[in-house]
């Protein structure tokens, strides 16, 4: 069976932060849903191109490189290889979308890896 | 560099009906707006899924086994083989995220076709 996905109500079914949950799957790929408040751990995925879709708040990616600031109604592709920290200074809201392969916190393991995503 | 992508101010760039523009892309797939405004055509797509995300009005997706309602702020994902038609009574916005090898019309040829599509 097909089913739509309210994206809006789901975000509300989950309160952790930095906890990716899979909504959806595509190709070789997971659509998820995250809630990000105060700041990440720094990171790349080295085979992996990232996209952050901000559905709610402003959501800042430190790179190596200079600051990005990604607004509500905004989206970016981090590509691979690319170091990026996500700081959330209030709650932030977003889809992501990213192959299953990837593991939240790339190339670092810490005590923010999620080594088993739920889907909700 | 790499830039955020207003989804909003994409959307205003552009006014044609079914004609899909990129505006990202990764791994293997790009990320797309379409403005959809009345009936496209039956098709399917055999080896690719295909996500809708509505960002403004709503979209009703005829399958050969019922009807699908994807209304604002709600995503689906029409997995491969799946006959599906999409109608908009009014005009909807939609973000796609599909393969990039991915033709509009799936496995049919038709005056709808986009051979080419471009960058906004």
């Amino acid at each position: 069976m097909i089913s739509t996905i309210n994206i809006a109500e789901s975000f509300g079914r989950f309160q952790q932060r930095w906890t990716p949950k899979i909504v959806a799957e595509l190709n070789d790929s997971y659509v998820k849903l995250a809630k990000l408040e105060g700041e990440f751990v720094w990171h790349k995925h080295d085979d992996e191109d990232e996209l952050f879709l901000v559905v709610r708040g402003s959501l800042l990616i430190r790179l190596r490189d200079g600051d990005l600031h990604v607004e509500e109604g905004e989206l970016v592709v981090i590509p691979r290889g690319v170091e990026h920290l996500p700081v959330a200074d209030e709650e932030v809201q977003v889809l992501l979308i990213e192959p299953k392969t990837t593991l939240n916190t790339g190339n670092v393991r810490s005590e923010r890896t999620i080594e088993k995503l739920e889907w909700i």
